[in-house]
């Protein structure tokens, strides 16, 4: 596979972005985020998304002049109309805020409703971490997923992201609802990869390794069965409430999905006694751990990731060959 | 099963602990969650836990005189130090802080360190949601699950509480990071009945649903496998930075767990708008949905607990026989 360096990636993002129209700041902004994701090995949300989110700049479904506006809020707590602008640009500015308002009072956390698709729902996380948050966040989507019990799809996917700022390299956790994320769904189905573990359920109802049956049977497994299932409706819900805007149910009444609902919330720790000493500790204890398998030794969550990075940024950032020639004739 | 009113349950803890020279508003308080724990269903955090919690009183491991005291915070964040006192106490304490300061500030968050075990997480929730906000609440606990990639135990089963406020009965996700919560192992195992799904790995490794083998090979699985097991640490990880208290690792170099972290979160939806309407909606979307079992119809969170309060006010609070007359005993 071509491997590209980060800088190429972000300048071809630039480049088409300018041509969109899109203001110059917010081109940079969104350059930067497609590009760190694929960086980071989320490819998914990085080049391989890249196409789809200038097609929807394109058509109007984004609105790139869109500035997203102050609706309300009490203290530490803002509602957001993200007036369907640009995902990434609405969660940025959100998290931001969500990060000004931790530094006020100690927590801050904004509803932002009426926006469209982040993206990569960890960069939001990696963000408050940079800024020596605790940082959470989350978002709706349509209706993706079979609640527990039923074959027909109902809930959201509702990735949520916990990140803890680490000077060595933030601890994050990323986690669709359904056991394998839409994106990495489709990483499997353009290898013609088996996932490790049961993703979902066939046509026939049997749980399945195979990710085009459940492409085909539009029922993927919520993680722990009834447990993700729960906390993807509660998710939803919280979004909708703090934030003024459509549940995953009023968005699945649209033809399709924008208008979606997200949550950011910052926690400020920078003065918190023992700080890198307690991580430091949680992370070389986690490592101490005895692995089951030789040569994997157990991680903390987003060392992988971090990982990636760094054989990226030395080696290039691999690019699927198709995207990236999409990309080029942009 | 016998089953007993709900007012002889509480009755009978008030006896027992009042016979502890636990203060009295103490008394009540415990005895009310006691009760109202096995009033929902939750009989191994209720009735099956009380000769426990009384235990522990008795060798003092539980402080029943310590008062929980602010220990520090900035605007709508505050630390608390639970002094090792009574779980549950400190637990509603912190949680009407959180709610006060949700009052004030629009979002409120309390970390409590250096306290107990608080029974059933989901009690707080709903105290949230009495209130009219949506809480969350999370403990960590001492290493009882191994992290992913690992047969050795590292990590907490941190139960997560996700409440949102609704008039006919509150929506509550309540679900520990294992499979099966070790209270729900406990009940699997003394009524002799496999799991429905694999639960946890037995001591050769594989995949299994006998909960008497998970017990044995103390490797309980994570939900969504390497999902829950990271979820399990950021939870434990934020819990410890927030309150300033122990992590799970720092808990596991004690000979007993005891001087745990949690967190409390309110979150002020009072003036929501559109509260009632989009919990409804969701509500019934969920319930529109068609059911693969016949019996069963799809639930929201907490529906099933809110239909064995009903039963249970009804006709009675199904209690285990040995654990009941060891509470008349006391």
């Amino acid at each position: 596979m071509q491997r590209i360096p980060f800088e190429k990636l972000y300048d071809a993002f630039h480049r088409v972005l300018l041509k969109t129209d899109l203001a110059p700041d917010r081109a940079e902004l969104c350059a930067r985020i497609f590009a760190e994701n694929s960086r980071d090995g989320v490819y998914s949300h990085g080049l391989n998304r890249f196409p789809g989110f200038v097609r929807h700049i394109r058509s109007g479904r984004i609105d790139i002049g869109a500035a997203a506006q102050k609706a309300g809020g009490l203290g530490a707590l803002e509602q957001w109309d993200g007036r369907l602008g640009p995902g990434p640009v609405n969660a940025t500015l959100c998290m931001d805020r969500a990060i000004a308002l931790a530094g006020e009072h100690g927590i801050g956390c904004v509803g932002l409703r009426n926006t469209n698709h982040w993206m990569r729902a960890g960069a939001y996380g990696l963000q408050a971490a940079d800024a020596g948050c605790i940082g959470l966040c989350w978002t709706n989507t349509g209706p993706l997923m079979p609640p527990w019990g039923s074959a027909t799809r109902k809930i959201g996917n509702n990735p949520l992201v916990i990140a803890v700022p680490r000077p060595e390299g933030h601890i994050l956790l990323d986690m669709a609802m359904s056991q394998f994320s839409g994106g990495k769904t489709e990483v499997y189905r353009r290898s013609r990869r088996p996932f490790p573990v049961p993703g979902g359920y066939d046509s026939a109802g049997a749980l399945t390794c195979d990710p085009d049956a459940i492409h085909e049977s539009k029922r993927p497994l919520p993680i722990g069965y009834w447990k993700g299932s729960g906390l993807a409706v509660l998710l939803d819900l919280v979004a909708a409430l703090v934030s003024g805007g459509r549940s995953t149910c009023q968005i699945g009444r649209q033809k399709e999905e924008y208008g979606v609902s997200q949550v950011f919330i910052a926690i400020n720790v920078r003065t918190a006694p023992h700080l890198v000493q307690t991580v430091e500790e949680a992370v070389q204890d986690l490592h101490s751990a005895p692995s089951l398998d030789q040569n994997t030794p157990v991680r903390y969550p987003g060392e992988g990731m971090l990982q990636t990075r760094q054989d990226n940024l030395k080696n290039g950032i691999p690019v699927d060959a198709d995207y990236w020639q999409e990309v080029l004739e942009m």
